[in-house]
């Protein structure tokens, strides 16, 4: 596509036109303390997530001046730079964690999380970081696309506990697990996309080892791994 | 000193007794919300930034099931782990950016900017990351100490403007800078420590680079630099 018009640059330019929350968990938020402050960009969240951001005197740095809070309608596309279209839509999910109290919902449809559909040139991207269940909704919206991000955060539902490195299951972290026949891989199996991209994968998951079984099962299915620094051209 | 006593070790420990705050802007209180989850620790601070936590829902991932928060008193000394003690002191400064409305007062005496003195094995280190005037009250504090760690974030006053980096100067900042008559190389030059060591240095400073002429000027006056993965030995 077309070069996006950026905000003008200089030597401490923010490269982004756009910020496009899909989640209010600290690691969806926490970054927008930490761009640099005094440039221009827009930030994308749905009613509830703006909420998290007003109810957080710290996002202040987030400087009217220079950053435009958008909300976002779910199912409602808008346009962040020109010839990019996101449509935000619900995926089953859960508020934050530092929200929760009480009996907690894992897999609630609500604005706390949501997917994004980003169409460019034609073509379709499906970006879901966090997904506590499967709909037959997302299943839908999947097939045709050209390409699917997807949660990959835990390989088994358990692994935290059998890791040793915590107690609480992808199910109450509000993550679906990769395997077992109502884990992502066989739950999209019929996903023909051409490509196919695990996401926001903890440092639990065994497919992060080049060396696994695990890692070569995905690989067998069609899908690979994000990786930092990853660009992406539709 | 005796090793510290730390909270139990696991796969997944985090390795802190204590975070001490001097200071509600972004880059000294963001980073809590990306320490481990549900390890312990202790928060120390004053009740101005106590209270810049507690008005930032997102801060609620401290859980105060493993997290204790502490009020530090002004000129009060605490043991944050056994055989370190530390005193916080007042120091010239300014609330947190996001906090700013209206006229700035840039270098009042208050809870929102201050220096710890901190003492173990009957040695004495000075931590003043921010600091916006050097009062006679600091001096005589530093008199005698056997390390100072000090505010470099500025070589000159109008040094942003000047590399096109911004616009605003150190002193607006809440920042003393390094060079001048009034600079922080000139009004500490009496202090004797045996180690001295400019901190909380901005990407502009030309300390930065080694080959400067700045950068001999501060190591000609007995200071160093610090560094990423430092460590401190009293």
């Amino acid at each position: 596509m077309d070069q996006p018009v950026l905000h003008p640059r200089s030597v401490r330019h923010t490269p982004l036109a756009a910020v496009v929350l899909t989640n209010g968990d600290i690691d969806h938020i926490a970054g927008l303390l930490v761009l640099r402050e005094k440039t221009g960009f827009d930030v994308y969240a749905t009613g509830d997530i703006l909420r998290i951001l007003a109810d957080s005197a710290v996002f202040g740095v987030l400087d009217p001046d220079h950053v435009t809070q958008k909300r976002m309608q779910i199912g409602a596309s808008f346009e962040p730079t020109p010839g990019l279209i996101i449509t935000p839509y619900n995926v089953p999910g859960k508020v934050p964690l530092f929200q929760e109290s009480g009996e907690v919902d894992t897999a609630m449809i609500s604005e706390n999380t949501i997917g994004l559909e980003i169409t460019a040139n034609g073509k379709t991207l499906q970006y879901v970081p966090g997904c506590a269940l499967i709909t037959d909704d997302i299943k839908d919206r999947f097939a045709g696309s050209d390409q699917i991000l997807f949660d990959g955060t835990v390989w088994e539902n358990d692994e935290m506990k059998k890791t040793a490195t915590g107690t609480k299951t992808g199910r109450r972290m509000g993550h679906i697990p990769i395997s077992g026949a109502q884990g992502s891989l066989a739950q999209l199996a019929g996903v023909t996309a051409p490509a196919k991209t695990f996401i926001h994968i903890n440092n639990t998951n065994p497919i992060w080892n080049p060396a696994s079984s695990e890692r070569a099962e995905i690989l067998d299915a069609g899908w690979t791994i994000a990786h930092d620094g990853m660009e992406i051209v539709l």
